[in-house]
């Protein structure tokens, strides 16, 4: 069978690129090893935050009396949580096998191996049944990374030391969790254990958690969650897991040994390019990513790469964008990826949105910017809301043009409200014209208002 | 005492009309009543924030169940959540007199009343003491309005009719509380209530609830309450309000009789421009509202008119805008206020929130437009939050230009995201601009770029 498209991988990248791909005409075929969805889906995004909400919930009477509202013995049910969470799995995934039908779009489960050039463009098998792709579309996704530490494999082959995928199957509630990784998974999964009363301790071998956030509002999540009891270890290394403890060196050479009833490996995600047979057809990898150019193009013509397998972003939504920028290419409509203007968001509680630059990245950078921080405490809604409340947001701003290069919220609702300085950025509004826009009132996403007219 | 500008009114466009004019140099006098804030944040917004706040926490626990969530003995304690609003309230008032000294602006407490002209500008007298200003902005908003329904007064001054102002100040929770008038604050009141165990019924003279509202979106957060408890009357007109009993009247001429403890008066509010001395200068009303121009003038020059006093648009955030406007004008920077963009919110659960023309208001300007409707289920994030949730999304696109010109959202973080449809349409974006906006994924909000993908 012959296609305009085959796109390798099924998550988020491959299933909207199919999508898009279906909806502007291709005859699309679409390979998908696992679950449609994808990591995202099935074991990442949309998994953590069903778990998170019901941690909210329960976190919400447990420290609701300076709010009001008390109760007896609240207790969450993780095993009920772990099921819903695979019921609203089920459903957007059913869901996406839906929009891919109705877009045209053919989906096939198996491993896809390309298996070099032809004629007509390129031959990818599926078991024993080979197609042909015109073009091809690698979204292949990425892996946990688990590190090469004496004990971590066995800790995996005998269930014990676990990653994203494992973690979020466990119907358990671990007495003693050890989260190797301060990133953005490590942070959510520690906050959602945490909650319903798991003893955590992050082990983290850099400085600061939350990994590449503003600093400043990493070390302020850092205390929140050291007063709710999170045991924090930084500047640690891992040295051993063995069968009880998770042995560990500081940057002074001490030694910590920390007994585990589970570990959760999240140091790091690696590129998908293995046993797929990029090597067939000569696309080039740099330390096991693809290549892309800005128009989601490898170095082989007609081949495309978007999502995680390309190693630049690492998340769903800007594989989302990727995949339409490939797919506008592909059918004739030039497009670019830009990465300057990706949000990202550390869904703990406050939450820690994020886009563009941050004080750290435009002063590497070398840009003209000033930088307006505010406390939180200026949107009426945060007052309302958070009783004792210590966010802030960063606003920074372009000095030469006015314009908004970048913002960091840490406050409740941030996932929601950080898209529209997303948008005023996109829009390349001056900080005059934003401050015509009305926001409602009163809302936690005033800051932005505010800031603009901090000056 | 001469100033350069003269503020009738502390409230959210008197105060920020006073911040932006001390801050552009103007030496001015706000004179406030009762406290700076004014209704909205002393009786009206932020306090119902706070109120609304405490519900949720304790809806979150009391239907927790289906996300794993369960707690014996659940209660609010009603008194300790106006305690806490009250305290609430008080921290924000002081925050806006210290923004107003920082400004330089002077605030002196009590009624001001207009004295007529003379050559300097305009006298105001505030008891004995007389001051001048160059420039006049009467800012002194509005009040709940209270029909003239045989039984309402007398029922107020026993203290069993209320409207906004008083029911905030309630310290019991009410057995049995009639709520008349379904708009905002009547189903934000009815929402608190029903939550914390009074028995509520939203009596409407309209057929529908939610006034302006999307009538669709209005119809499902109807229903949403009635499941819920309240019962609601529609089309049902009060005709008398008795010492025990509400007596009302369908509009098939069928009369009910609806004991209550207490009476919620919201059927809407009107100006406040009796007593302030406007006829002393000649300033223009309509219907007892300041009529203003797009500049915020009245028909007297140097005198402007910002917020609820003009009637426009009742809404805090339109009196910011308004206020900034009047400031701007008066200092030489023309601008104009467009009423187009305005957003508005009911923080039920869930939230309605919109901005811009609805279906209604399109079609009844005539307009050339589309709206794409889109059930919330295609959010992943709400699908994790919303276990059977019913939400919707519309988004009305201008057919000619491509352009968005409105979007309604009934779903949870309305509030907060509402405003990145306001941004682009402050920035004119088509819907070509608004695909190259990256939404972090998995958020509520990513339904506005499901709708603009939707075509």
């Amino acid at each position: 069978m012959t296609y305009d498209l085959i796109v390798l991988g099924g998550g988020p990248a491959g299933y909207l690129a199919s999508e898009r791909a279906g909806a502007a005409g291709m005859k699309v075929l679409c390979i998908e090893k696992a679950s449609l969805g994808g990591v995202c889906l099935n074991e990442g995004c949309v998994p953590t935050k069903t778990l998170l909400y019901s941690a909210k919930l329960y976190d919400g009477v447990m420290h609701g009396e300076k709010y009001g509202v008390t109760a007896e013995g609240a207790k969450v049910d993780h095993a009920k949580v772990v099921a819903r969470k695979n019921k609203t799995v089920k459903m957007l995934v059913s869901g996406i096998k839906t929009a891919l039908k109705t877009k045209g779009a053919e989906v096939v489960t198996g491993d896809g191996k390309i298996m070099g050039k032809c004629d007509e463009g390129f031959r990818v098998c599926v078991g024993d049944t080979e197609y042909t792709g015109k073009k091809l579309l690698i979204a292949t996704g990425s892996s946990a990374f688990v590190p090469p530490v004496p004990g971590a494999k066995e800790g995996m082959e005998k269930g014990k030391v676990l990653t994203n995928r494992e973690i979020l199957a466990l119907t358990e509630v671990p007495e003693k969790l050890v989260v190797v990784g301060g990133g953005v998974i490590g942070l959510e999964m520690a906050s959602y254990f945490n909650s319903i009363g798991s003893e955590v301790t992050v082990v983290e071998m850099l400085d600061h958690i939350a990994g590449e956030n503003d600093a400043e509002m990493g070390e302020i999540l850092r205390k929140n969650y050291e007063k709710k009891g999170i045991n924090f270890m930084l500047s640690v290394k891992v040295t051993e897991i063995t069968d009880t403890a998770v042995m560990c060196e500081t940057a002074e050479g001490e030694r910590k040994e920390l007994p585990y009833s589970y570990v959760l490996m999240s140091v790091g995600r690696r590129a998908n390019t293995q046993g797929i047979g990029v090597e067939e057809i000569g696309v080039e990898l740099n330390r096991g990513a693809i290549v892309t150019d800005e128009h989601m193009r490898t170095n082989i013509e007609g081949v495309y790469a978007a999502g995680d397998c390309n190693g630049k972003s690492m998340l769903a939504h800007t594989a989302y964008r990727e995949a339409e920028v490939a797919i506008n290419n592909m059918t004739g409509n030039e497009d670019v990826i830009d990465y300057t203007k990706i949000p990202s968001v550390i869904y703990t509680n406050p939450e820690l949105g994020s886009v563009g630059e941050t004080e750290k990245t435009a002063t590497a950078k070398g840009l003209d910017f000033r930088c307006v921080k505010l406390s939180m405490r200026f949107s009426g809604r945060y007052m309302a809301e958070n009783e004792g409340g210590d966010g802030i947001f960063k606003l920074l701003v372009d000095n030469k043009t006015q314009r908004v290069i970048g913002a960091q919220a840490l406050c409740n609702y941030a996932s929601e409200f950080i898209v529209s300085v997303g948008v005023m950025m996109e829009a390349q509004m001056t900080l005059e014209q934003i401050k015509k826009v009305v926001f409602p009132h009163p809302t936690v996403c005033e800051i932005i208002r505010e800031a603009v007219f901090a000056e």
